[in-house]
């Protein structure tokens, strides 16, 4: 349902956004702006559900990108706290939260796609409290939100869509409790992970609920990461694997290959391209913390999902975890780290980041959505050339990236002319679209890549959760 | 000529807005935007000049606050660090400032009115350099900005119109270098300053530059503070004098009688409402620094503005400071304080930091504009109830502020109705406007507080730079 | 060897022990100090070789304990960074570390038990290297010293003997290049690890060293942790389990039944008593790397180390991990994540972190001693009452820890009539001491716990590496 | 009478510390230690008294430095925060009080001289209360303490003694609440101030205290400022003025020279030596804070400094200052800038800010001392050759500097033969001493320097509070 509509504005939204981007610098409102319609709400095949009125989710998606958001809502406000790892954070308002008051002050966190610029959807979850009139202007009532921002751009990415005001504000009013859908959707529309083993795999976005006694715990993730998504039993959760890899290896084994593997060429970290990777990550809890209790279960947390993602946290991650509590349980409490004294309604703060810690590594796990599977050249379809001339034609998918479809006999074959290449097809040499089914091709490799000529002037590639959209000129 | 064509929209816009909030919570996309129409580069009278391509800016404005935003663009990017201060920051993208790479990643730093609401300024400007494909999403041409917001709601406003995204793109569109209004301008549209003593008075947005040798420095300021603006001999710059206050008052006489004045029912801090104060600035350089130095640079001038800022980074002020330097000159150096070696191209950063740190003493001081004065009742005129009969009505501000203005006999009288008062104008009893010219009014007061009725239906409370427009409804 | 000579000065030193405490509050210099004799390079069974000579490695213990410290000294100095977790860190000189100058500054990172005493023995290395005249006081040749320390006191300990500037001075003049002793030495002399689970059990120090090409990477650590010492096939390293545990338990197994655990009254978080974990922690590389990949480096060795000690980071742990750059090789780079250029020179930031997480998680590991097993009572061995009359009596550990050994026809008994426990012997009910062998009883508990009456009025509670001395009064 | 008896001893010492330190290197336990004996709660002639039982202070000196050390105890712990500024501090225990726990864990509060040396004042203090019995090794029992320290060595000092465990040690054992010496005393015993302008000022230690009704406030400060004191009508406090210098400098104008100055070769930022300043300063207040109220408190004083020393906070100051809520007194109380509510048990967290802030300004200006007076040559007083023969020969003051004092007929010559020069006694070309009075004699200087020769084999330079002692080889 939601794809067929999401297809009825691919058309003209693509139109619009490559008129617009060709005023290359231009001073112009009106192109400038990304002039995309909003998909809300998309729960896709896995939804998490929970009964936890304060803790509203709102995704947001522009099936163009794809890319999207993921908002949550605390319709009380609640306090906040934040631990921000690695070498490339992108975050609004962390500074305030840094500062250990007592008070509630977060109305909502968000995490979005399109790296710096998806930050936009942060403050526009404020604005859109503001000019609906659930916040206002006096200091005790100004809608405050957080946020941070996963890179979803670069060579997975043939057109740079990015979440933005409109597409976020929709996500906050479509918002409702209890809902979350897992996999890639939201934020974690478009994410990938294992990059640093060129594993090339799909990610999203994963959550876990629980109670225990009155407590209640929500974990959310939010994972691009370059590290490898790692089961309880050392086990590789999500990898396209490199062909000389032995059958069965597991995550540990990856690592202790580093260093043979630099040298020999063996596959390894990407070199000088989609090197930003980050997991951003929520915790929620309704038992009453102190301040300083509260950062030291997000320090415990963003901590343990070093098991849970190998490796984690490095110069290339820009991990940030927000942990808030409700405070709808629990009693008034000193700092420091408390024994559990009534289990119903206060967990120990170490006992407490440990069983989020569990639930985060459900969360990782359950980012994870299935992955596209190869498909083979078919045996049997050999089109002729006449099947296919109709194909040809240069396919515009952004301002830099176009593939020219050409025929040559009863072969097709694709080269990248704009600036950049698109996955297997680079800009040097054609390659060849080997025939699945009419107006269905694929390029064999480590990564999948399928191509279909959908209608007049069409071309998807990758068709499917994660396809983008060519138009021919 | 900007007022006017200013005046041209208001009618339209505050109408819209009022409805709009009318349906409070409705999700309505339409009604939710602010719907205004920005203007630009509103040089003022008092403008700062320097020769320093490297250093754009763009203010932009919405009158009907009024209330604005000023972007500082730095066109090949520069390397960037932040310093916090004080209890109430709100700010976007420092987490990545504090990693201490030794790489240009800032495009631009952004100020802005409005709150938090505001921050939308900061990411709007990142998203308008990717719209316009002056950045793209390779993780190292990405647009990074960073920012912060000052408070310019509360008693001062009646109503609560914010900088928002459409408005700060059109301030960087328009930015140019070397051009920099001073006064209460930009971000400083609606600044207020002594708070901490009642002052009341206008402060606004203050710059300086200064060339040594081939070094540049630049410092801006967008003041908001509670703190006096105090000059160089320790005289208040600015404040509407309590009336019981001995005259030539200085700073520090202010500052000795704290204890005894919150005794006495002297004026004090304000209680309970407009409590929220915050100083925001900037130096820039084109002497290369280290990370580090820089860092240090920026910490200290940001410390040395105690001096002209008294008290400073309060509880209540959220005091930010970034420091850039766009490499222009000066030699690669180690760490640590270094003595000058070559004074054209290098200063030492004790020295630059010093200098930097008078620099935004004067930038401070430039930040005042003129002051309103009290208008005094006319002696001669005495309107008649007839003159002043079409006068009569409500007047909305906005959705919470509401004028009744009745007459009575030959005197005008004025109450809030809506949820908060205006200024002296409180919501028990009628106020008595005193008339001074026809259509022209004041209420005495600490501060001035006078009204124009202007045109049918029209109501301008303290006409003048500030004003602020009411409908009849 | 060095057990025989610390026997020797043993009985006196308790006994002047004894006897200044005793004066409690007294200001009296003589009887404040602890007046030990230090025992230095204690190589232990295991010990790590390496080659570096830029590494050099003391360590000092006091057998009357047991502690001790460990010291790393950097001979031409090193740059150094720090990373701090968790909710209970002890260190020196941090703030320094963290300016981010790309100066090598460390002379030494200094790692000891004691608790918040133990800080003594970091600043005690910077005045040794001064009073030997191998520092100055000139502002860029002072020594520069930081430290951590682990919290070593508690039910473990029967005194409160701490590392102390004699101690740290003489293993900083012991320190010698590429020795590192493994286990139950140095500042891990009397570690414990898995009290979140009450596992009791021994830990230690331990360490890693590789070469790659030119480049050099050795990890440390001093493990104290609560959490569970993990390897990489999920098996827990070390634990006395409870009797209740079902056999082959891994570490998942215990965290997953966190929340059950903790409501049926099974064996959980010690209460109360004993909670205060820290695991500090070193990595030094010969590679170049600028201050701020340096940084990242820490965060992410830190970060992983999650895998190895579960849980990790908790309210209860100090965890601290210093990070050092010899510089000796590598070229000079700019900030941000890097992919290999030159393997035989230079790593990539986040290669050089999965090495060195890899190493750390060996290190942990290495730092296990073989743990005490229990002693069962004797089948044949039943001592008369005239066997044991003669053990009767008073014997003091310290000032709070004394044991009253009486005898009831053939039986021993043992009460704790001092302020504290001594382990399953409580302060309640006398405990029986079951015979082993003539002079040497068990009581048999979780914990294996021994008692040899050694020589007149000698009793060595836990007789081996771990013993503690107590003397009739 | 205190100086009496440092005499006593001075001889013995420095002999010792002569013979110990020529043991250049050498592993050598006896002599390594600096063997001095402290003198404790040296008054001075200035002392500030206050009422408040629990504020006790104690001060130790060594008059061989002179140097000394401060401890602020705290007997019932207190709730301690840090805010640290500048580019080179010294600290210990600081992370610990940056997680913003509401507990009270200080014992103490040390601020020493002898840069990072002087660390070992700050962990002695621990070991002191653990040694005496007051504080044990239960975990929430453990002594806290955290300090900083100055740099009170380079061109000032003609040898390197540095406040250590011993002295820390007498110093904790005699404090005392309500006693404070003002002035070149504790840490503050050899610091200077004014360095940015080459001043060469004398500095010291300052306190201020003050109550309102119940609530209590003290502020205390160890100024050892590069930048000048200044007084709240801009004057400097403290200043040998270089002779070129027009009268009635006041601050502002130093500032508005800088850029001129250090290029003309005036007299600016002292080149290579001795650029190491630092202020180290402590607020108390017995108003119950919470933790991030504190925090707000600390930074807001901190920042005010920046009025009475200019400039402050740079690369080349390593400012820490600490703030202690004893919370004697006071409600229970949210976060956030709270207006005062009974201003006899609580003020707000601002107005106790700006309060504060005026008292660490006179607190600040209480630390200078009585500058000495430059001595004039006598115009009557001329020794012939054997008057003065006797006094020939080498004087070691330490083992870098030692002074060779000749006879040339009637004149008398000093030239510095060590390692390192004396004041205005280089090593290159001896410089002329010119009589006072018999033994008594002056090089004249921008800053005073005499030298006395004091019975047989003993010369002092700088006869008077700061003197230094070398005895003949």
């Amino acid at each position: 349902m939601r794809r067929i509509r999401a297809r009825n504005f691919i058309r003209d939204s693509i139109t619009l956004a490559a008129i617009g981007m060709a005023a290359t610098g231009a001073v112009c409102e009106a192109a400038a702006d990304q002039n995309l319609a909003p998909a809300v709400n998309v729960a896709g095949d896995k939804v998490l559900k929970f009964d936890w009125p304060e803790v509203q989710i709102g995704t947001g998606e522009y099936a163009e990108g794809p890319t999207g958001v993921t908002v949550f809502r605390f319709p009380r406000k609640a306090m906040g706290v934040v631990d921000v790892r690695g070498g490339a954070p992108g975050t609004v308002m962390t500074d305030y939260l840094r500062l250990g008051y007592e008070s509630p002050d977060i109305d909502a966190i968000v995490f979005s796609g399109g790296s710096a610029y998806g930050l936009e959807t942060t403050t526009a979850v404020a604005t859109a409290l503001k000019d609906d009139n659930i916040r206002n202007g006096f200091w005790n009532n100004t809608a405050v939100t957080a946020g941070a921002i996963i890179y979803d751009f670069g060579d997975r990415r043939l057109n740079e869509v990015y979440p933005d005001k409109k597409l976020a504000q929709a996500a906050l009013r479509a918002a409702q409790p209890g809902v979350f859908p897992q996999g890639a959707q939201g934020a974690g529309r478009f994410a990938r992970t294992g990059g640093f083993f060129n594993c090339g795999s799909y990610s999203g976005q994963g959550g876990a609920f629980r109670q225990i006694g009155n407590i209640k715990i929500a974990t959310f993730v939010v994972l691009n990461a370059g590290g490898l998504i790692t089961t309880r039993d050392g086990k590789i959760a999500a990898c396209y694997d490199d062909a000389s890899w032995p059958k069965a290896l597991k995550t540990t084994d990856l690592l202790a290959a580093i260093p043979l593997s630099r040298k020999a060429g063996w596959n390894g970290v990407p070199r000088g391209g989609d090197n930003k990777n980050t997991t951003i990550s929520l915790v929620v809890t309704n038992q009453k913390l102190s301040n300083a209790e509260l950062q030291r279960l997000a320090v415990q947390v963003h901590t343990s999902m070093a098991r849970a993602i190998q490796p984690f946290a490095t110069v290339s991650d820009g991990d940030v975890l927000y942990a808030i509590s409700t405070a709808e349980t629990g009693n008034e409490r000193g700092a420091g780290g408390r024994s559990a004294s009534d289990l119903n309604n206060e967990l120990g703060t170490a006992d407490l980041g440990a069983i989020a810690s569990e639930m985060m590594w459900d969360s990782i796990l359950a980012s994870i959505p299935d992955q596209p599977k190869a498909v083979a050249p078919s045996r049997d379809y050999k089109p002729q050339g006449r099947d296919i001339a109709a194909f040809a034609g240069k396919y515009v998918f952004s301002p830099f990236v176009t593939l020219e479809i050409k025929v040559d006999g009863d072969r097709l074959f694709a080269l990248a002319t704009g600036e950049r290449p698109a996955y297997a097809i680079g800009k040097d040499k054609p390659v060849e679209l080997l025939p699945v089914s009419p107006g269905y091709f694929t390029v064999p490799d480590r990564y999948p890549l399928t191509l279909r000529f959908d209608g007049p002037g069409r071309l998807i590639v990758n068709p499917g959760h994660w396809q983008q959209l060519g138009l021919r000129g």
